[in-house]
C-alpha cells in the first residue's frame, strides 16, 4: 500500500494557485495505541483552511510550510488498535489531506448509518452544527422575522436558510449567480434570492427584498454585501459573524463601513464565533439536525468533485464560487 | 414671570456653531392635568443630542427646526397641580432647555437628599446608569480582565473607569489631555491613561497598556481610537457600542477598519445599547450607585458652565473636549 499527501508547499498571497500545494509520496502510517487507520473515502475542503494558510493568529494554529493539510474527512477503517471501531467501519473526524491516515479513535464517529456519508461533512456534520448553532444561538430568529444569509448556497448557507424557514421566518439569500439563486428559491424555499454580482445597488435589493428590515443577518461573506445589510437592521438586530470569505485572500486590513454606529442606534448585537465553542451541545444539535434531515424537512446539498489530486483545485474553487453547498472531493 | 428657550435654528453641518440655535421669548407655561411648573437649575448638554439634530431615523425622534431642544435637567418645583410635587421640591427629567418648562409629574423625580442635585445628572442619573448597565450587562468585566475605556474623562467614562475599578480590573482609559488623563490615573486609580492626540500609534500604546489583550472595550467614541483596539481582543472579548462621537458630526458613512474579522476569530461580541432598555431596572441601577456614591467609592466629576444663555456654547463645547465629566449649565 501507497501513501499520498498534500502538503502547503508556501503560503499564498492572495488566492491560493497550485503552487500553494505539494504532492508527496509517503509510508502508510501504523496505528498506535488507541489508533485507527482509515483509507479517505471524502475529504472536506472548506474555507475557513484559508486562514491557517497564513502565518498569524487566528482561532486555530496555522499550517507550517511543507506539513500536510488537514480538514474534516470520511473514511473506512483499514486496521484499528481500538476496541471501538472495526475495519469496515465509516467515520468522520480530522485528517490529514492523505490517502491514507491515522487519528485517536476518540476523535472519530461512526457516520449515520441508512444516509450518505457524506452528510457527515455536511448537514450533519461540522457545517450543520455551525449553521444551527450560529443562527439559533446567536441569531435567535423569531417567527415572522426577516433573515438575510450572505453565501446562501454555500455549504453552511444552504442550511441556514432551511433552518431559517423552519423556524417561520422570511428569507432571503445573496448568491453569485443565477443558477445558485434558482436553486435557493424553488428548491429551498428561499423567499428572495439575490444574485450580488447583477443585482446593482445591493442596499436596494435588499431593502426591497425585506420592506421591514433584517431582523438577523447571518453573514458568510464580509465586504460589499455585509455592508448593504447595516443600514437596514432593525432594533434589537442580531448580526452573526460565520465567515468573511470575501475577505480571506486580503492581506490587508479591512476597510470598509463601519457598523459601530448602526449597531448604536439600533441596540444590535454583532457577534463572531466559531462552532466548537459549542461542543459540549453537539449531540444534542445532531439530534435535531437528524431529525429534521431524515423526515425530509431539511436538504443536503453538495458539489463533487472527483479524485484525491484534485483536492487543491476544489478548495481554491470555492473562492470563485465554484461550489453549491457542500464542496467535497470524492477519493 | 418671563420665560425663555433655545430653538433648534437649523439642522447643523459638520459641528454646531452658535447659529445652530435660536434664543425666543415665551410665557411661562401653566400647568395642566398632571403636570408640575419646574425653574431650572441644572440643564445636561449631552454628545446623543447632535443626533436628534439630524433629520435621521435615530433610536430617538429627530428635532424639528424652530423647536426647543431638549434634555436632561433639575430644576425647583414652582407650581404643582399633582400631589405628588409641592413648590420647592427638587426634581430631575426631561425639559426643554427654557428657565421654566412643565412636565407630566409620573416622568419627575425627587433628586436625591443630602447630594448635589447635580448628581441627578451625572452618576447618580441617566449618565450613571448608562455606564452602569453597558459595563455591567454587555460588558461582563471580570476580576483581573482588562478592561479599555475610550472618552474616560467623559460624563459616561469617568464612571465607567470607576466601577471597573470597583470589579477588580486592569483599566486602561484614553483621553484627549494630559490634564484629563493625570486626573484618571491620580484621582480615579486608572491603571493607565492614554492621551491619545499626543500617543503616537495608538495600537502600540495600548499594547503596552495592555500586555494580556483587551477582554472588554467600553467605546463611547468610535473612530480610530477604536480601530487601534480591534487587533488587541481577547478571545470571547466584549465591545460595547455606547457612543460614537468622534463621527457624530460627519454626514459621511463611517469608512474604516472593519471589525468583523477580529470578530470572527475571537469569538467577540459588539453590542450597542441605549440605557433606556434598561428602564425596568432603573431602580436596581440607582441604589447600586447610589450606595458606592455616599460610600465615597465613586466620584462625581462634573463641569459646570454659568448661564442659561451659554448652553449652546457648553453643548458644543463637548467636541473639542472641553469637558471633565459631565457637562452641565448651571441656569
Amino acid at each position: 500500500m501507497q501513501n499520498k499527501e498534500i502538503r502547503l508547499a508556501s503560503r499564498p498571497a492572495g488566492v491560493p494557485t497550485l503552487e500553494t500545494f505539494q504532492f508527496a509520496d509517503t509510508e502508510v502510517p501504523k496505528p498506535q495505541g488507541n489508533e485507527v487507520l482509515v483509507r479517505m473515502l471524502y475529504i472536506s475542503v472548506d474555507p475557513y483552511l484559508r486562514g491557517r494558510m497564513r502565518d498569524r493568529k487566528s482561532y486555530i494554529a496555522p499550517f507550517e510550510v511543507g506539513q500536510v493539510i488537514k480538514s474534516s474527512a470520511v473514511g473506512e477503517v483499514v486496521e484499528s488498535a481500538s476496541p471501538k471501531f472495526q475495519p469496515g467501519d465509516v467515520v468522520s473526524g480530522n485528517f490529514g489531506w492523505r490517502l491514507y491516515d491515522v487519528a485517536n479513535a476518540d476523535a472519530l464517529m461512526k457516520v449515520v448509518p441508512g444516509v450518505s456519508p457524506t452528510t457527515a461533512l455536511g448537514v450533519l456534520g461540522p457545517t450543520g452544527l455551525t449553521a444551527y448553532f450560529g443562527l439559533l444561538d446567536i441569531g435567535q430568529p423569531k417567527e415572522g422575522e426577516t433573515v438575510v444569509v450572505s453565501g446562501a448556497a454555500g455549504a453552511v448557507g444552504i442550511v441556514v436558510c432551511q433552518i431559517a424557514k423552519l423556524k417561520v421566518c422570511r428569507v432571503v439569500g445573496t448568491a453569485g449567480s443565477d443558477e445558485k439563486c434558482d436553486y435557493l428559491h424553488r428548491e429551498l424555499g428561499v423567499d428572495v434570492a439575490i444574485n450580488y454580482k447583477t443585482a446593482g445597488n445591493m442596499v436596494d435589493a435588499l431593502k426591497e427584498a425585506c420592506p421591514g428590515g433584517i431582523d438577523v443577518y447571518f453573514d458568510n461573506v464580509g465586504g460589499e454585501v455585509s455592508e448593504a445589510v447595516l443600514p437596514l437592521i432593525t432594533k434589537g438586530a442580531r448580526l452573526v459573524i460565520c465567515g468573511q470569505i470575501s475577505i480571506y485572500n486580503s492581506d490587508k486590513p479591512p476597510i470598509g463601513l463601519q457598523p459601530q454606529p448602526y449597531l448604536l442606534v439600533n441596540s444590535a448585537t454583532m457577534k463572531g464565533f466559531i462552532v466548537t465553542q459549542y461542543m459540549n451541545r453537539f449531540g444534542e444539535g445532531i439530534a435535531q439536525l437528524a431529525q429534521w434531515f431524515t423526515s425530509g424537512q431539511l436538504k443536503h446539498a453538495e458539489t463533487i468533485v472527483e479524485g484525491f489530486d484534485n483536492t487543491p483545485q476544489a478548495f481554491i474553487g470555492l473562492f470563485s464560487g465554484e461550489n453549491l453547498g457542500k464542496q467535497i472531493v470524492k477519493i
